[in-house]
């Protein structure tokens, strides 16, 4: 249960450095991405989104309210929600993660200048936030409920911890912004203070990363304080109960998920936080628990969490409806951030399978192809095509038609943008006797295990849209290393072939979970992998009503979908209705240019019905069939308003 | 399109009284409900509901808010929302329906000193409201969007005319605090005024019917006005679009309703008083094909509407999720309102079929057997038992578990008790040509033709327990009049016989819709009814993607559901979640005691799987089967914490 490192002053370019686990995280600094579905999006992240999120934060006011801080006039001309400051810290720390992978200047400078005008905003005793504590605001923790302050400081804390791991060694300010902020909140809130907890989760992670970062264990305890605080009813009740903001039971007693899903998961990821680095092996076993049944009974099909569009919230078991699907963006991000914590710490394979789905098929989904549009909610349903936002409007949150520039709660575009600048960081973990690969992607990798051994890695892939793997050797390793493949629990039949100076050696078919091969390598030997891409129908759980008699098409780790672009196209226009089809599903699905295409019935609806139940089976009439490819969900909406389905009632 | 009835001082004990239409509605001045399902919740709304009413509305403020305003104390101490004045109105008219009905001196009682403390709290130049106006209050009319000022003032209205009706000639305070406030309204809201509209319709209808009782065409014109101006956009954009205050588009424009389902049917309600008063046939088809496609597409069996918990909205097109149905029971007062002006404007028996079934299974829904505690929100399946409410504690409005006492949003309540206080004036209409039965309750009818024919009818049946209603003549008709039976469209097979002087005259099986006897009648004569009582195997439109492959079970105008009690108890214990069945489709449902028994099949889920979304088609394994009586979905949720569903999953 520990990777054997002694944390040194560098701990890599990791979003997450939990002090023992099962893997040790390997950073952008070790792990760089060099092709494929992932270096795009992060091209496009660097090039579109960066600069797009730096001008709205400015147009809508959101920077400019530290400015008004640091010349005194707010409450006078302050813009923004009162969590507006959040996304500053979230833009400053997908700075630091792109600025630690590529070194790029220009956003160095704009990085900079931000930290400076932040640095000029905090107060005296540390005290940063533009929207409470003068004259004219609400008074400090005055309203831990809605007040949003420690959530604004935990992003803070997370952005200070990127900067100090992309730049170890050197303060250029945020850490010191950050660790005066911290030590006036463990003032604040220590065991003698405000006995209560902030209602939207995320110090919690926050403070415990800056405890790895600095080594200052106060951080760490007011972490735990606020996670064994949580769920004593410290909080209001409020219309959505306690549980919105996870105050209706402690952690530790909690089975599932519940409330309101970006701080559910946000919460989960500080507490694993807390249980890694203090040894509560009981408080871990607990969230391992809350993983598991989320997953199995809470989860949409592309990872997304959160059925309501209510509070945000995770519904009860089997509540999943597809066309009132909430999976917030956010959500997702969050939850990528607690599969990850745990797959360190527990090393089950499973919470990498769900990182990947989630990151196919949701965090890919959210942002535009130009990164300068973003989903808040991603529908897996949707029945009217949407009208277009404009580039200039901000727009309702959960407006769930077409991706939109800005939003009047602006969250998720910055959690995209750090979670694509970190990626890297995602890809694979070491241990004492080898190289875990977690995600598939074309990349690089270069890493010394604890033995003293190197290891340098070249992983050859265009995945998704093949299954071929190929991870050579560049250098030799001369001692044995344990090469260890994450096998998605769909790859049945995956394949797995050693080749050595040449020759094949091994080739095995190979179960979901981790593929081991332990051998030494020569310069140029290669390890293959083969999994299986044949289009895949998916049946849900009889228990999620909203999707009864329908199936989904998978790809590799894609979830697919049908656009009615490709509908109209492929009846030459005479349907352009998901509602009007059914599945044949006596027809093998075919993949053609890796598209899977379906056989679809056209159902002949009766507008005329003047109530919509019979007393006799409505059997659809099935004038005609076509045949129509599906697309990857995360490509929909990119061809103007359009209706689009996930689920696909069988015939 | 005129019932010949020169409106004069006496309108009837009606709740709607319009100017002309098909049919003249007959009030509880006519009509005397006097036994069976309805007086018995009519007796439980006098004995249990008003009472209960009134303990509430003292013990939470919203009654003495209107002692603080005339002592001139407001705004300290204030207690309730800003829209809690207009429970005080609804409850005004509650009791003056039944005042009128029963003659209820204690009940009168009440009543009047409520008019005296609300009288003492309107202001000089009639403006009444608590919670604005005043220094330290919201200025007058300065939040059209959330203040409910017009709003209130419309059910204070209503509440002024339901008064007028059963006390027409005498006015006891009610009617000039009404009229007083009415004239305030056309000042400030006429042509020359604001031009805008309340974010909450209701004043629309209350305008028309006070212009209806006085014959004061000021307020016809407000109303007129208020209705043309809606969908202008003279609101604010808000989260939810403008479609949540109708304020989107033009009602003329409009084809189906949308946003929040409560204001859509008040509004549409006022809309058709207009119609019909200004002789405005386009409008009034605007309306009509609006209520067509909304029922067609957009309510639930019970004719609930509303799917939306976040803005308690319509949802679009075929979203009826019956697990996350909203269907606010204030929303099917709401329909039966619309439901009932169309009936009398135009005449089509659909009107009051789905009144019927909106009354059986929302309306008698929400209130407890004992009248003390209420649904707020009417969900078609219960996946979890609720938790019990406290006698003594208010709930949170959506709570959708069990029925509680009270509410922060509190309009059920006394929603419920005015519907049912006047519940009598939706039995029977009357033309030139006769009479029109709309319900079928025991009750006895007196009323005097524009011929001058008196009709005298004494109807005897206990529907729905069976269908058999038998209208006697307890008086000579001499002159030919039409008796019109409402024919519900499930009635496949409905007999009428005519018995005369002893002697079955003719028999004859009619269709759904009217079906009409034509002839004179001697005392003692009678006409027969005989409705179709099989259960019937009910299949949703195959566009209600929640519901797909599920049946519900219906008899007569109840729709049944299966509770867990019931489940548990046919399978000794074994069985105690209504997930874990499938309808066997292959037996036929038969009726023991007048309550259908299904089989069902139980389902062994499978609880460890990890991933609810598989390969392999999950065919539930079906481990036994069980007989199982439903019970009528208006009387779940009696016997303690249950689980519950209405639709089916068929096998």
């Amino acid at each position: 249960m520990t990777h054997g490192m002694t944390l040194t002053e560098s701990q890599g370019f990791v979003p997450v450095a939990p002090s023992s686990g099962r893997f040790r995280p390997l950073g952008s600094d070790e792990v760089h991405i060099t092709g494929g579905f992932w270096a795009e999006r992060q091209r496009v992240n660097a090039a579109g989104t960066l600069p797009h999120i730096k001008h709205w934060l400015e147009r809508e006011g959101w920077l400019p309210n530290f400015d008004l801080a640091a010349r005194g006039t707010l409450p006078a001309g302050r813009r923004g929600r009162e969590f507006s400051d959040s996304e500053v810290y979230k833009f400053l720390e997908a700075l630091s993660w792109e600025i630690g992978r590529t070194d790029d200047q220009e956003l160095e400078e704009v990085f900079r200048s931000i930290v400076t005008r932040a640095a000029a905003a905090q107060e005296p005793d540390g005290y940063l936030n533009t929207y409470t504590g003068r004259p004219g605001q609400p008074a400090r923790w005055s309203d831990l409920e809605w007040g949003h302050e420690l959530y604004c400081l935990g992003h803070l804390f997370q952005a200070a911890v990127a900067r100090a791991r992309t730049r170890p060694g050197s303060d250029d300010g945020l850490l010191t912004i950050a660790t005066r902020a911290a030590d006036l909140v463990c003032d604040a809130f220590g065991s003698e203070g405000i006995q209560s907890v902030c209602g939207h989760a995320v110090i919690e992670t926050g403070l415990a990363e800056l405890a790895r970062v600095t080594g200052e264990p106060r951080y760490l305890e007011q972490a735990r304080l606020f996670i064994e605080r949580r769920g004593q009813g410290t909080l209001r009740q409020i219309e959505w109960g306690q549980q919105y903001f996870q105050d209706d039971m402690p952690i530790r007693t909690a089975t599932v998920a519940r409330g309101h899903a970006v701080r559910a998961n946000y919460l989960a990821a500080g507490a694993v936080d807390v249980a890694v680095d203090t040894g509560d092996a009981e408080l871990l076993s607990a969230l391992a628990t809350q993983w598991r049944n989320t997953v199995a009974r809470r989860t949409y099909i592309t990872g997304g969490q959160g059925s309501h569009h209510q509070d945000e919230a995770f519904g009860e078991d089997w509540v999943l409806p597809p066309d009132r699907a909430y999976s917030e963006t956010c959500a997702s991000v969050a939850s990528v951030m607690l599969s990850w914590r745990l797959a360190l710490a527990l090393g089950d394979a499973g919470y990498s399978d769900l990182v990947e789905r989630t990151l196919f098929n949701v965090v890919a989904t959210s942002p535009s192809t130009s990164g300068t549009a973003f989903y808040y909610a991603n529908t897996l349903h949707q029945r009217t095509p949407g009208t277009p936002a404009a580039d200039d409007v901000v727009s309702p949150r959960a407006e769930s038609s077409l991706r939109a520039p800005w939003f009047e709660v602006s969250c998720c575009p910055p959690n995209v943008a750090r979670t694509l600048a970190s990626l890297d960081a995602f890809i694979a973990t070491a241990d004492s006797e080898g190289i875990q690969i977690h995600q598939y992607a074309a990349s690089s990798i270069r890493t010394r295990l604890t033995s003293g051994q190197v290891v340098c890695l070249e992983i050859d892939t265009d995945y998704p849209r093949s299954g071929s793997v190929r991870i050579t050797t560049p250098v030799a390793i001369d001692d044995p290393v344990t090469l260890s493949l994450r096998i998605p629990p769909w790859a049945d039949g995956a394949e797995v072939r050693v080749h050595s100076a040449g020759e094949l050696v091994t080739s095995e078919v190979v179960q979901p979970g981790w593929a081991a091969v332990r051998r030494t390598f020569r310069a140029g030997d290669s390890v293959e992998l083969d999994l299986p891409m044949e289009p895949r129908v998916v049946h849900p759980d009889g228990r999620i009503d909203s999707v009864r008699g329908c199936v989904a098409v998978e790809r590799g780790p894609e979830v697919f979908c049908l656009e009615s672009v490709d509908l109209a196209t492929a009846s030459g226009g005479a349907v352009d209705d998901v509602a009007a089809i059914r599945l044949d599903t006596s027809t093998p699905i075919i993949a053609k240019d890796g598209a899977p295409v379906v056989r679809l019935l056209i159902v002949q609806n009766d507008d005329e019905h003047p109530w919509p139940y019979a007393d006799l089976d409505p059997e659809p009439s099935l004038a005609s069939a076509v045949e129509v490819p599906l697309i990857p969900y995360h490509d929909w909406a990119e061809r103007g308003p359009s209706t689009m389905r996930v689920w696909l009632p069988a015939q």
